[in-house]
């Protein structure tokens, strides 16, 4: 059976932990006060707090992290002004966090759905479909599939450097939802 | 009456001009033969050619373009190896346009809709909705008028600077589609 550790308690937590649960696997949470000396049951974690809390989780457990698959979906987003990214031009937050754990498989997904279109399985009137990066592809299978079995769609996106490409889409999803120009539980959907 | 010059004769260059025909806009084409010294009629020009045959078109017309609004709808991918994009890493095409045109009101939209999609009107079963980013208010609401009344949903996606985030929704949706992830009358929709 199919084990996640989730890292963070928020509404993005719960609402991938939801998906997992309906696909019938097992899923636990890490909460921001356990995570200093976390236990890490599942064979996949995922990182779903906000980009700034990262680094402190894998400070504290990356040794715990090795051999695992970790889920990056943060878009690390600089929140005062909404125009950039924090990481490096060009790069990633999953590359990043790639680099800072070169013995675990990093994916990257779900950074592209907001958590009510991940509770209803639908982005407006459309399927959700989650967009999965990464460079291992058994990592990205398995996540995939897991997924789909909790009800919602999910495409292999390409390699880690799709990330890139991921992290604009949640970028820019998130400055037109906050303009009101889409809306919380709609967004790019992948309609076919 | 709004009016627009197109570069280019392929699909998107005919699909864009149908949206804009169809709301009442008057429509003209130049095609390569007629680029090296187009007669532009139009308020508005649309460079609807690929990304490498755009620095032609500006040497010898970037005259004719003061004081226009220039649309750009480029994808400016690495086509032998669809890994990345061949403007600087973190710039736009968009932006090197404009820096090749200052006085002009450079728009980027249309590169996240196939052209099935404007053509239809459809991306899966959702309404196509066109993202226009660009520095000019003007401008910019000029266009989303101009797409509307052609029966498409049209979107402010913010600044000029945007362009990268939708360049970057461009460059990944192409290579989903390349990869048979999703189909070319599809992609990504906005959905609300």
């Amino acid at each position: 059976m199919a084990s996640f550790t989730i890292f963070g308690t928020g509404n993005m937590a719960n609402a991938i932990g939801g998906v997992f649960a309906n696909g019938g696997a097992s899923v636990d949470y890490v909460s921001h006060e356990q995570a200093a000396d976390a236990v890490v049951n599942g064979d996949t974690v995922v990182l779903a707090v906000p980009y700034p809390a990262v680094a402190e989780i894998l400070k504290n457990n990356a040794d715990k992290f090795a051999g695992k698959t970790v889920v990056d979906i943060t878009n690390p987003l600089n929140f005062e002004t909404f125009d950039s990214l924090t990481v490096p031009v060009g790069s990633s937050a999953a590359a990043e966090i790639q680099s800072a754990l070169p013995n675990s498989r990093v994916l990257k997904a779900f950074n592209t759905t907001f958590a009510a279109t991940l509770a209803s399985g639908k982005v407006g009137d459309t399927k959700t479909t989650v967009l999965v990066a990464g460079d291992d592809a058994d990592a990205k299978s398995a996540l995939v599939t897991a997924v789909q079995a909790g009800g919602l769609g999910a495409i292999d996106a390409g390699s880690l450097k799709r990330a890139h490409e991921l992290e604009a889409i949640g970028f820019l999803q998130l400055t037109l939802a906050a303009g009101e120009k889409i809306t919380w539980t709609g967004g790019f959907g992948v309609n076919n």
